[in-house]
């Protein structure tokens, strides 16, 4: 591979990292920045679609916003390849947990994203997301399960006593 | 390092990634192509062993087929060196996670892989993979605890409503 | 990005595997040379926070010798920058998890490290590791949930099964 090849597929990682820094943080304003105009998007493999920025950003903060909604999305295992000039698509597998003390349950599961990325005056965007899942599950909170930190809730810090936590 | 040093790190790190797609969507024949025909293999911190690469495939297809059983291998943390001209070694940080609704039983863990890579005509392959656990645990799944997504049950698609999920 | 930018980016992700492997491991020796003396620590998301390597080992060393705690702490998405010659800042998603039978308990989390980087002799450090928590949980080991491998109690080999098992 050549030194740009490996720069670009860099900046896409970064990209990726980004945009789901700002997915677990709420900062969807700062989201908007990670897509395209015309970006299309296939979330809860396959069971929400959108195709436009606009309508996915419409959908995220609806369904996002509440901070009683904890989410976490972890990629792993970037295949990314450059298509074409300004073209890239990738593969990632996803984990993924939302604790939602709102509601009362935990969601957690896997899932294999296809993305593909646009590069726009030397920047690259996601022209699309979408992801299939591995597995999927939900859970009632059980009554003995309890949140001792949350971004928003605590500001970050744990209420665990030290001894018992870590590190 | 130079340009070739990070270009083969990075070649050996996308055959992981391949093998262990390979493996949580039960691509067997995809992935007899990511090992050598001599590879070995130690699973389950070496209650497992296995001399070739024959007696790999036949061991996963054996134990993994099953659809019920749904699982997520994921690695982290590549601490990979070129240690002769086509041999290489390295050490990943796995999580996996195994749903299997016919025992009824999940499975976690995490474990450190130390693998061993050969590079035949250009192309690398795992000639040895065997990991040692930090801990593994198995609960029978509560009744309360619904699968609402699988790869082959759903073809990926979740079935938790739009509002309860996010994105 | 220059192949020095590469090098060095890759060396400082190194640096943090590295500093996992030993947490995790309770490889305490190893951990120390991964800090600068001047090292500070904000763990917890502050609740516990340490202004020199020796403060910091003596915390980890005291909450986390015993071998009835294991721990898996994974990062991803790394967002690392150089900031001037020989300093580094960088980002880092945070997913751990605890299982101590000791106390019979399991924490999980999520969170977001901001770490700097000093390179001192060529050699890359970490000066400052700290994260703020998106989320923390506990609850009691329910009765059901067995432990079936750790890497002291059975040397890192599983007591499943082979067939429950996989791979």
């Amino acid at each position: 591979m050549t030194l740009d090849d490996l720069t670009q597929i860099r900046a896409i990682e970064q990209l990726k990292y980004r945009y789901l820094r700002f997915l677990d943080l709420k900062q969807f304003d700062d989201l908007e920045n990670t897509l395209t105009p015309d970006a299309t998007a296939s979330y809860g493999g396959g069971a929400y679609a959108f195709d436009s920025r606009d309508s996915i950003l419409a959908f995220l903060r609806e369904s996002m916003t509440r901070e009683e909604m904890l989410t976490s999305h972890k990629v792993h295992h970037p295949e990314i390849e450059i298509t074409a000039q300004d073209e890239a698509e990738g593969t990632w597998a996803l984990e993924d947990k939302i604790v939602d003390t709102g509601f009362g349950i935990t969601i957690t599961g896997a899932a294999y994203y296809h993305d593909k990325y646009r590069r726009i005056d030397g920047i690259w965007y996601i022209s699309h997301t979408g992801y299939k899942r591995v597995y999927e599950e939900i859970q009632p909170r059980p009554a003995d399960l309890s949140l001792t930190a949350s971004w928003w809730g605590t500001n970050g810090r744990s209420r665990i006593p030290a001894g018992q936590s870590d590190d």
